[in-house]
């Protein structure tokens, strides 16, 4: 292996940009031109290859279909009105993915290949970037243990992969949640911090059974006593009492969000108190019932910010108030100028393409 | 969809059995001449496929590489004297895999696709099944989200499939074993009872610190407080203490293994006291302490009965005495008996091929 990792390219001949409509677009499922793929075998990582995006070959016994080795991250690249092209504090998520990595027993990737793959791959589908409230082009890292054998045993062949899907701001409708009071999403000791695929899959039927009750999402509550608020599916949870805003610290079952940690940020440069506690469900029923509980939302890359509207624990129902000034509404337009390059990037968050 | 489920065969034009080097094969790198595979689509389970074993196309926006939505059973075929192949209790794994689909979200397997697909396709394969002191045929089916796109929710198609190994005794080694007492496989209100992909590469990462320590495997503890004995990575545990053989009872954090039930049987029918109830870790320290610790054993399809060495809890270590007369030996005898249709199948546990 060399020192510098190695990314060659092979373009499309021709780019299908042009068949899509990007006007109806369904989330997730329309593709750029290009992937990137980069192999790990024999212990390295070899030359990552920037092709056209198409299906990949697998045998039935190929050790993720059997042994859930799969780790993957969401993140975003926005275009600003002069047709620039940024990412948004993308190494954090390169820092994750390896934690995720470590987790799963499945080897780093360097910052090189992650880093520079993803620039490298974004720049060549920038025209795939669309420019416009809500717009943005979805990008998906994610790495599969791709060794073919039944033996429950980690993997010694990975593939590493990137591929990018053109997405729109979409009103989803109104959010309201139950709050878990009998399934879990993850364990004390367990491998709820990372993005790691089985997470996901043990969410669909709690999150199934929810939907059947009129609710679109769950947020989970630590799986030993289902007291204390933990997160929803794919975002991080805030709830605002009075004028302060609480969120669950980190703990090795909760996804540590990068747009969890910008908005507490934001609301700390908007002079808003945060604080990283746990909130139990006492504290918040308590506060819905003295009206002292003014919000909650969710946050991820995917809408930032989704405020909820209504919540149900057990057999208690509460609906939140419609505030005139919410701190989702203002922070949310706080992340979303510096994400679009239409205000001052004090942190250092933007990266440009 | 048709009532009844067919199955088309497609045969491979010459076998490749006779490339085959049957005494020196690594566990679930070598596959038969044909597999099953079916598709559930708009709802409903499309006509089953035997055909020759072989490699998938599949999307990089596949959802099982994203979204872990895969489970697997794991039996074998075992052939006796005369020539006849037998499945063991082939339908407690058609049960437990639609306890697994369901609480993944997943369509469940029709027992017609399941079973008849199983049985025609060892009968295709009957050669494949070898007569001989632990050998058999490694039977794997498996189920994967195979629609193609990135967003977090349920798939809407599914790949049932079953692909089989030749399998081997082999002597692995003594083993050794670490009690958890910090990381954890399942949460209460999880999917730990599933066997579902995701659960496997969580314990992957522990499994290799205790590797490292030397010692081979993980015996879980319940994740809320690590006081009681669960399971370990693909086995059940029984715990011998005097003459009482103890294991954990069934929860949505254990698997509920079949060869835990027949090994619980076979121990009945030798007038021995079973007591399915919580084990804690102080009961087995106490035990090991006063010497009557005498056994402790893994019980699992892959090799039936694995005796363990000795176990590590925090500062504590133990070594198991070596017994005359030992209840893993006595009830492994007895059950392997059953499957190579050697004893009286008195629980009418063989299927005839
Ligand atoms: C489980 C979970 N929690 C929270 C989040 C939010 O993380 P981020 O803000 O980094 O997108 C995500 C990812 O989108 C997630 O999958
Ligand atoms: C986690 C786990 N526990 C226990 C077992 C034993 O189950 P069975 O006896 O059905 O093979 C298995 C499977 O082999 C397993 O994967």
């Amino acid at each position: 292996m060399t020192k510098t990792h190695e990314i060659v390219i092979d373009k499309v001949k021709e780019s299908k940009i042009n068949s899509i409509d990007f006007s109806n677009l369904t989330f997730g499922k329309t593709f750029t031109d290009h992937m990137l793929e980069c192999t790990w075998r024999d212990g390295e990582w070899h030359t990552a290859e920037i092709k056209p995006y198409g299906p990949i070959q697998v045998e039935p016994s190929c050790k993720v279909f059997h042994y859930g080795q799969a780790i993957f991250e969401g993140m975003k690249a926005f275009k600003d009105g002069e047709g620039d092209v940024f990412l948004f504090r993308p190494e954090d998520n390169w820092i994750r993915f390896n934690e995720s990595a470590k987790r799963l027993a499945m080897p780093e990737v360097p910052k090189e290949v992650f880093m520079e793959g993803l620039k490298k791959l974004v720049n060549l589908d920038k025209e795939w970037v669309r420019y416009g409230e809500g717009l943005s082009l979805y990008l998906r890292p994610f790495m599969i243990a791709s060794e073919n054998g039944v033996a429950a045993a980690p993997g010694t062949e990975y593939k590493f992969m990137i591929i990018m899907s053109p997405a729109f701001a979409y009103y989803k409708g109104d959010v309201r949640v139950i709050i878990a009071s009998e399934f879990s999403r993850a364990a004390d000791g367990g491998v709820g911090y990372a993005k790691a695929a089985g997470n996901y899959a043990a969410s669909f039927y709690p999150n199934n059974l929810a939907l059947e009750e009129g609710y679109q999402q769950i947020i989970w509550t630590d799986a030993a006593s289902h007291e204390y608020l933990e997160e929803a599916g794919t975002m991080n949870i805030f709830v605002r009492i009075g004028d302060k805003l609480l969120t669950a610290p980190n703990n090795d079952r909760i996804l540590n969000g990068v747009t969890r940690r910008s908005i507490m940020q934001m609301a700390k440069d908007h002079g808003i108190t945060v604080e990283e506690r746990r909130v139990s469900v006492k504290e918040l029923t308590a506060a819905a019932n003295d009206g002292s509980l003014k919000e909650i939302f969710g946050t991820g890359t995917a809408a930032v910010i989704v405020p909820i509207k209504g919540y149900k624990h057990e057999d208690f129902k509460f609906e939140l108030p419609t505030l005139e000034s919410s701190y989702a509404t203002l922070l949310m337009g706080a992340l979303k100028d510096i994400q679009y390059n239409r205000a001052e990037d004090q942190h250092g968050w933007r990266v440009k393409i």
